[in-house]
C-alpha cells in the first residue's frame, strides 16, 4: 500500500474490537502513527490475549473502553461515529471451544451479531473488516488453499468463526454494511499471548525458546505451516479498511511460503540462540483436531488491494524474540513449569 | 429401502425433535407403522409449524414431550435411552432471521449444541440424523448443485443452519456421536404449516389454491425449483438413521427433477381445480434474499443408502390438496385476507 492510501487513515475515526489483543494492539500502534482517531474496545477476559501493556507505547494517544462485544447496548453507543471498524474480538482457542461450546458460541456468534446489528441500526455507513481464520477450511483437499476451498471446520471454534464471517457477508449484501473478512493463517510477532499454549503453537514455542527450554514437536515435524508476521497482517487490515474493492468478499492472508514445523523450530532456536527441540508422540486429543499441512494462496487479496507480505521469517522471528526478551515479565506471570498447557 | 432394512425400526427407541412439525410428524406416523417406540419433542412455539393435529392418527401410539430443545437439562433427560434421534427442530423462516437474528441463533445454533452435548454426556452411542437445508448453498454457481458446492448462505437463518450442521459433523468426528445431515430442498406434502407465508412459498401456494384464491408469482416464474414429497423425505431419514455409511457426511435430498415456478403453479391449479395465477413485480426485500434457480443432485445419497424419490409431483400435489381439503380448519385459524404474509 503506498503512502497516498495510508493517508486515508489521517484523522479517520477507527474502532478496534479486541483492541488490547495481539493483532488489535499492533494495529492500534500503527494507526496512531498514521494520525487516526483510535478507539479500542476489549473485555480483558482472562487468558484471551488482551493485555494493557500491549498499548504501552500509545496509551495517551488512544481511547480504551473496557466492555464485552456481546453487550449489545454498549456496542450501539460505541460504533456510532466510527468510520472504520476492525473487528478482531473473539475466542480463539480450539481446545476451549470443545470444552465449553456455549461460551464460544456467545463470543464468536452472538457478539458478531451485536456488532453488526449496532452498525445496521446506528451507523450503516461504516466499513467493517473482520478477522477470519484459515481454521474454517479444516483439513485441506489441496495446497495452497484458495478461497474456493470448501469451508469444513473441524472444531466448534472453527464453526462459530465461520458463522461470524458469514454474518458480515450477509450484512454487506442485504443491509449494505460494507464488510469483508480476512482469513488469517498463523500470525506471529510481538504482543501475542505467550503465557499458555491454548491459543496455538507459535506463541508457546517462542516463549520456550526465549526461556531456553525444550520445544516439543508432535510427530516428525514435517507438517507444513504458513506463518505471517503481524506487521504484514496490520498492513492487510489497513488495505482492506481503505478499499471498497473488498466489500462482501473473503480473502486469505498468509505468509510468503510454507515451512515445515521442524525447520521453523530450528530457525527459531537459531535466531534466539536459546531453546532446543525434542520430537514426541502425538497426544490423542491433539491429533483428533490437527489439520495436517496447511498453507494459503493469498493471490486474491494481493490482486484486490495490492498488498504483499514484506517481512521474512528470519527477520520476523528476530524482532519477535527481541521484543519478548525485553518485556518478558509483561507477558508471563507464572513460572513456565506451572503455566496452563505446559507438558 | 427394502423391507429388511425397514425392520431396523421395529421396537427401536426413536426421538424426533420438532416432532409435531411438518416432517417430524410425517416421520412419526411412519415410524409407528414400523413398530418403533416413538418419543416426540416439540416446543409448539407459535407460528413455527408444530401442530398437535399433525399426530392425530397416532396420538395414542407415541409419547409427546412439550419442551424447547434450547433447554439443556430437559434434553439431557430426553436423549438418555434413545437409539436414533431425528433432529428436525429449528426456526425455518428466512425473513424472521433477518428481523431477529438472536432468536434464530438460539434456536438453530444453541439448541443443536444442547442436543449434541446431551448425547455426548448421556448417550454417546446414539445415532443422529440432522435436517439440513439447501439454503446454505446460497445462489448456486452451477446446477444441479452437488455437496461439493461452496456453503455461502444469504441470510442469518442459512448461516445458523450451516453452523448447526457443522456441529453434527464435528461431534461425529471428534466425539464419535454418529451423525449426518440431509440437505433438503423444497419439501411439500400434508401436515405442513400453511397459515402464513413466512416459511416458504409452497405451503402458502397450496393454501391459496385450496381456498380458490389468486396465487402471485414474483417475476416471470421461470426460476427453477426442486420439490420433494414429504413421504420421500421420511424415507430418506429412515435410510440415513439405519445406515452407518452416512456417518460424518452431508447429503443432498431433492426431487426427481426441476420445475419452473410457473409450471408448478399451473400444475397445482390444475390438480386442485381451484385457484388462479397472477405475475407481479418482485418486492425489493424479497428479491434481495432470493436465490434464483435451484435444484440439487442427490446422487451421493442414492449411492450411499439406495434411496430414491418415488412420488411424482402430480401425485404428491394431488395427495396434498386432498389432505388440506379434508382438514383445512386444523391448519387455518384466521381468514386468508388477515393471515400474516398475505399480500
Amino acid at each position: 500500500m503506498d503512502s497516498d492510501n495510508l493517508s486515508f487513515y489521517k484523522d479517520r475515526r477507527v474502532l478496534i474490537t479486541g483492541g488490547l489483543g495481539f493483532i488489535g494492539s499492533n494495529l492500534a500502534v500503527r494507526l496512531v502513527a498514521l494520525g487516526a482517531d483510535v478507539l479500542l474496545v476489549d473485555s480483558l477476559a482472562p487468558d484471551y490475549g488482551g493485555n494493557l501493556f500491549n498499548i504501552d507505547a500509545v496509551q495517551t494517544d488512544v481511547r480504551v473502553n473496557i466492555s464485552d462485544v456481546r453487550d449489545a447496548s454498549s456496542m450501539q453507543y460505541l460504533v456510532k461515529d466510527r468510520e472504520v471498524i476492525f473487528n478482531l474480538a473473539g475466542q480463539v482457542s480450539h481446545i476451549d471451544s470443545m470444552r465449553d461450546p456455549y461460551t464460544d458460541l456467545e463470543i464468536n456468534c452472538r457478539s458478531q451479531l451485536s456488532i453488526l446489528e449496532a452498525c445496521r441500526q446506528h451507523n450503516p455507513a461504516v466499513k467493517v473488516v473482520f478477522a477470519g481464520t484459515r481454521q474454517i477450511y479444516g483439513k485441506p483437499d489441496y495446497l495452497p488453499v484458495t478461497e474456493e476451498h470448501l469451508v469444513r471446520p473441524v472444531d466448534v471454534n472453527g464453526i462459530n468463526k465461520a458463522a461470524g464471517e458469514y454474518y458480515h457477508l450477509v450484512y454487506n449484501n442485504v443491509f449494505g454494511i460494507r464488510s469483508c473478512s480476512l482469513r488469517l493463517t498463523n500470525v506471529y510477532g510481538p504482543r501475542r499471548l505467550i503465557k499458555h499454549s491454548w491459543q496455538g503453537f507459535i506463541g508457546w514455542f517462542i516463549r520456550l525458546a526465549v526461556e531456553d527450554q525444550e520445544i516439543q514437536i508432535y510427530g516428525d515435524g514435517s507438517q507444513l505451516r504458513d506463518l505471517v508476521f503481524v506487521d504484514d497482517v496490520v498492513e492487510a487490515f489497513l488495505c482492506a479498511g481503505a478499499s471498497d474493492a473488498c466489500n462482501g468478499e473473503v480473502f486469505n492472508v498468509g505468509g510468503n511460503g510454507p515451512i515445515s514445523l521442524s525447520d521453523l523450530v530450528e530457525l527459531l532456536v537459531e535466531v534466539a540462540g536459546t531453546g532446543r527441540v525434542r520430537h514426541v508422540e502425538w497426544p490423542v486429543d491433539r491429533k483428533s483436531i490437527d489439520l495436517g499441512g496447511f498453507y494459503a494462496d493469498s493471490t486474491k487479496f494481493m490482486r484486490a488491494v495490492g498488498w504483499t507480505g514484506r517481512v521474512d521469517l528470519r527477520d520476523g522471528l528476530t524482532r519477535t524474540v527481541a521484543f519478548y526478551r525485553q518485556h518478558l515479565d509483561r507477558y508471563v506471570d507464572t513460572p513456565l513449569d506451572t503455566a496452563p498447557g505446559a507438558s
